[in-house]
């Protein structure tokens, strides 16, 4: 069994959510919305940071899972954005975690068998595969939905194989 | 006397530079280069911020000061400067240091009194400032400049009115 903490970061909101993963079956352990208010950008990456660090030290999960980022609106957003998955990315490598980063088609396609699945059919299915009715709010579910990317494609060489084909259908 | 901490921060080089400013004197008290080797951006996060925490807590400054950015080259490179930027501004703020935040206009401006002045010329005046030969590594030195716009800026009513007017008249 492994424990898999996914990470939807964002400088307003980051969105997180844990799992068990057995084989070919996921288990809901915990997740949540970190809701970072106030002006001062320094303060809010503290919150997430302070947060993150506390969520990490309850659960004790084993490996981390965060959506890698090519492209972004504009420099500006990806700078922003930057400033959160820099911090998320210190909080889980601090705590010892292997970081495995996985495409928003990834993502998808490892949820609902398309790459180019839409943001409800995606949230549709981590309630489903994790049998946990939610509600979850969005970036909580992209947590989650990361997780779950994450315990399907480190699996098994055999899962590992299947997970490449299957990527190599992703339109 | 205030002591500043000015970062330049970089996901391969980071710069700080740590100066006591006291009226209009300045005083260099430490510098170096923080040079993050590795191909895992989360690792060389950790390094990033563990020297930086070193750092604070060896020298303990009251105040830290980071250039603000609002253009780069493309978002890819927004994306990479921000994750090195975010882990900064969090071991500052952690740290309890107010942080003020300087355009690279007016950096130069506050060291040479020219808004448009050459890499070099910064460089050169950071060094005649601080009456300090150096040699000052690139990183190291933009990092003294941050340091040293900071004790420009924020000083008596009069030096910030003054500072002010200088930037009106900034090309």
């Amino acid at each position: 069994m492994v424990r898999i903490l996914g990470i939807d970061p964002g400088s307003h909101k980051t969105g997180w959510g844990i799992i068990d993963a057995e084989g070919t079956r996921f288990r809901y352990v915990a997740s949540g919305t970190i809701t970072a208010k106030g002006k001062e950008l320094a303060k809010r990456l503290v919150l997430i940071a302070d947060d993150l660090d506390l969520i990490i030290g309850q659960h004790q999960p084993n490996v981390g899972a965060i959506e890698s980022v090519f492209h972004a609106k504009n420099s500006q957003s990806a700078l922003k954005l930057g400033h959160a998955r820099g911090v998320a990315l210190l909080s889980m490598s601090r705590a010892g975690l292997e970081i495995g980063e996985y495409s928003p088609t990834q993502i998808k396609q490892a949820l609902t068998g398309a790459g180019r699945a839409q943001k409800e059919q995606v949230a549709q299915m981590v309630q489903l595969l994790l049998g946990h009715g939610g509600p979850f709010g969005l970036d909580e579910s992209d947590g989650l939905a990361i997780a779950m990317c994450h315990g399907r494609f480190s699996g098994s060489p055999a899962r590992k194989f299947l997970a490449a084909k299957m990527l190599e259908k992703a339109p």
